[in-house]
């Protein structure tokens, strides 16, 4: 794209670095901050610097956080025994809005991927283990994504926890509330019905 | 949604005010950003403001330049009495991309469309007309994209120039090229036989 301005072209050039902003996208963008008042574009700016230099991981779960322990690591009314193991802040959200966990999380910030280079080191794997080797973790819930990588990591894990007594459990696998059996994948009916709960668990909730 | 950190809300919240991007799109944008160096971020946000605090509008054709005149105004080579009037520099990239036009441009920033709020005055008609009284334009090109708001503004324009001997046209309907004729609508092969051209023209370029 031939832009007549180079202070355009350089601000379609950074926005279109964010994924899944192509150059045309950037441009409509950009283009329209033009058109909204001043103050927006600064707020919009401050905003994303601020996050970027002031934003803190939790010591504890290594979540997203303001403040050195995360909202839900201080919080004396969580279950601090059971931990539920994710991928990252979007997983801890998602679990927070069904209401339905009490426990705390550890946030591995991502999973095991070779494709994308991405091996246990750079995941805080090693902080789960050792959170668990002192003792202060009787049961690891696996949340990870239902995907070859998602399970890669599981498994990893889960070995590196061989010999260490404590508790582990996958969230269940199985169809979704509200879907149709028919239009069930074979792999997901296969594996639910090979794993069924008694009928009198599934009347909780 | 419920963020454990008013960071990470309030850059979000700044994010999914840009058009077509939402709630979880932005918090997509602003984790990946998290996971890029520092200096990515401070770029994106430095060039954002420079953009919306430095960026001028060319004084003849109102498109958005670096300088008070913009580089196609100033080029001495541009045949001066001819302006193409366009609706935003989306389009004066997509006809300067042809290669095929050599005159002069004026950018009105927007359409007339009374179900958005947009009136004659909030564009640069009046500029317009005012070149055009001076007696600086022999050919204006209306060159807005084929729409009803498009033609609407089209119409107004033509209206206010009545009395002043100047040429003007529109760019012309027809099929793509490329396009195969039992696909295209009937509107738009309706207007092709209407306004057929001799066929020795269809031979330039």
């Amino acid at each position: 794209m031939d832009f007549s301005s180079k202070l355009l072209e350089q601000a379609v050039a950074e926005m279109s670095q964010l994924p899944g902003i192509g150059k045309r996208t950037a441009l409509r963008l950009v283009l329209h901050l033009l058109k909204q008042p001043e103050p927006q574009t600064e707020q919009l700016a401050a905003a994303l610097v601020n996050l970027r230099t002031k934003i803190k991981l939790c010591s504890n779960c290594h979540n997203i956080s303001d403040s050195e322990v995360c909202e839900i690591c201080a919080n004396p009314k969580r279950i601090r025994d059971t931990v539920c193991v994710v991928e990252d802040i979007r997983d801890v959200m998602a679990i927070e809005n069904t209401g339905q966990y009490r426990g705390l999380y550890h946030v591995l910030g991502g999973k095991i991927s070779p494709m994308d280079g991405v091996g246990p080191s750079q995941l805080t794997i090693k902080s789960l283990i050792d959170k668990v080797k002192v003792g202060e973790v009787e049961e690891i819930i696996f949340a990870l994504s239902s995907t070859l990588e998602g399970d890669t990591t599981n498994f990893y894990i889960f070995k590196q926890l061989e010999g260490i007594p404590i508790k582990t459990s996958t969230i269940a696998r199985g169809i979704s509330v509200g879907d149709e059996l028919e239009y069930t994948d074979e792999v997901t009916l296969g594996r639910s019905i090979v794993n069924r709960i008694p009928f009198e668990n599934s009347l909780k909730n």
